[in-house]
């Protein structure tokens, strides 16, 4: 419909260690790619300011990085917390100190176009369902999985943003209310079950009970020292009691899982994030254990669980997309 | 933008216990209102056949009671289960031996004007977003509390149907895996913990450990003939120990909320269905415990849990106002 589609369009994830910055043409090529270390925060120091920074020359350096071509290109940015439907950074817990920021403002003017700002799960549903693993669905749910949760949802191919853009948030579902305690105060959150941290949490109290011993001595013998890294190497390399540690995750993903597909009823399900890695063998277990978690199990059309297309770029490759259609 | 809206719309709930019909005018108004008994199953016959029967009636019984002006009406009908975007049953616990019934097909011809058929709690939503309690809120969920949970869920202006309609489905959201077994096949669904059944069980085991003598003499006297009705009427007139019972399903009803705005973000949450004679006491207890059941809780804005204002009529309202927006 637009008679001058933007030849290229900026997108900029904000992650938790580093700041990735791309340019995509309408093909969805990336024709430039920026990274720069994420700013930490130094009590002296605003954070927002330092990530304003950041982002400033991030596109500043896709614009030049692209011949100028990008100097009108939309943009939009990606945030690892809760962000407003004004665009404002409300909480962030992975960038503490940096609440309250808003980049339409900060950032510096680009021809008084506006700058877009959305939650980063968010960014990555829109790039899975646009041009990745969901192509071809409209209903799905994306998973990225870290340290912690994050969720976007696709409804009837929109994004799903809720009333003050906080929709999504899946990694505080609780799924066992007498469960372990989550730093976010309340017990048994998806999050503490199937995330990064879920893996090794698992994995210490197996090595505290005296298994685990090849992932143990992976870790230079210390079984406190058990992260999660571990765990997916040696279960990729075939250790058995690693591997059932990943099955376990893979249980737990799928019991949340449940609770999205009957919230939301999704056709696709995308699993993405930083434990991708692991995805070869989380995936498939998700895949097994969740049509037997669902409820009306066998009179429902089966929910396809798939692994994220874009890995560490969903975000920033999302974001252009978003940039694209907010013109 | 229509030039002629139709005058009169019809909507039908097939409930648990009873089919209603209303016939509503273009500003809410009920011109005409049908009950039955809803039919039960007896082995030799076909169910599905006999709900077509009871609606087929419904309708023409709302037609004869407006003097005929309500046979150009457009007409919906809410479903207790599951039901296909195609308008199909595929799946009702509450309706078993109706399961594939096509009420698109099986119901006589009107004119050719097709026949929408939505969930019982989908149709809840809209009534309640559109005309009742949520009027004023693009993001809303609707939670019905009866002997189980049902929901609906509305999506900037926009029922959220899902990729094959089974949307909104909370009762058997998971919130204590370890939890007592539902007859669903999994444990510790959200329905366990807040519903009519919920009310019930609990105050068994509180009359088992000797307590509520007050609600087990109205029950006659036998702990396990104790049911959610007796814990509701004592707690209406005083009764402190019912009135724990209901705070405690409060909290509970809380934490279920709090993956829900987790997920979809509302900016209000209305609770109805056949507990809602109990609402006067769930709803300010589910409000107290809501924000801080909430991640980010102060960060972000309350959330409003209101009582729903359509009460038993809120399935065959949103049905009207269903089948007057499908035109």
């Amino acid at each position: 419909m637009n008679p001058d589609p933007p030849r290229l369009s900026l997108g900029v994830d904000v992650g938790g260690t580093k700041v990735l910055g791309l340019a995509v043409d309408s093909t969805g090529a990336i024709v430039a790619r920026t990274t720069e270390p994420t700013p930490t925060r130094s009590p002296a120091e605003n954070l927002g300011a330092l990530v304003t920074e950041v982002v400033a020359r991030t596109i500043t350096d896709l614009e030049r990085a692209t011949d100028g071509w990008a100097i009108d290109a939309p943009a939009c940015i990606g945030l690892p917390g809760m962000v407003r439907r004004d665009g404002v950074l409300a909480f962030a817990p992975h960038l503490r100190g940096a609440g309250g920021l808003d980049l339409g403002r900060t950032l510096p003017d680009r021809g008084g176009r506006p700058i877009a700002v959305r939650n980063d799960a968010d960014c990555a549903a829109v790039a899975e369902q646009r041009r990745g693993a969901a192509v071809g669905h409209d209903n799905v749910v994306i998973i990225t999985l870290g340290t912690g949760i994050g969720g976007g949802v696709i409804v009837d191919g929109t994004l799903l943003r809720g009333a003050h853009g906080f929709a999504g948030e899946f990694g505080h579902m609780v799924i066992e209310t007498n469960g372990p305690e989550c730093p976010c105060g309340a017990r048994g959150c998806w999050e503490r079950y199937a995330s990064g941290s879920a893996v090794g949490r698992f994995a210490r109290e197996a090595a505290q009970a005296g298994r685990l011993e090849g992932v143990v001595a992976s870790a230079g013998g210390d079984p406190e020292a058990v992260r999660g890294e571990h765990v997916t190497a040696a279960a990729l390399a075939g250790d058995v009691e690693a591997l059932e540690i990943l099955d376990r995750v893979g249980w737990w993903l799928a019991r949340g899982l449940s609770n999205l597909v009957a919230s939301f009823d999704p056709s696709c399900i995308v699993i993405g994030g930083g434990l991708s890695q692991a995805a070869s063998l989380l995936v498939p277990a998700a895949n097994r254990y969740l049509s037997d978690l669902l409820e009306g199990g066998r009179s429902r059309p089966s929910v396809e669980v798939v692994t994220a297309a874009f890995g560490p770029d969903a975000g920033a490759m999302g974001a252009s997309l978003i940039a694209r259609e907010q013109r």
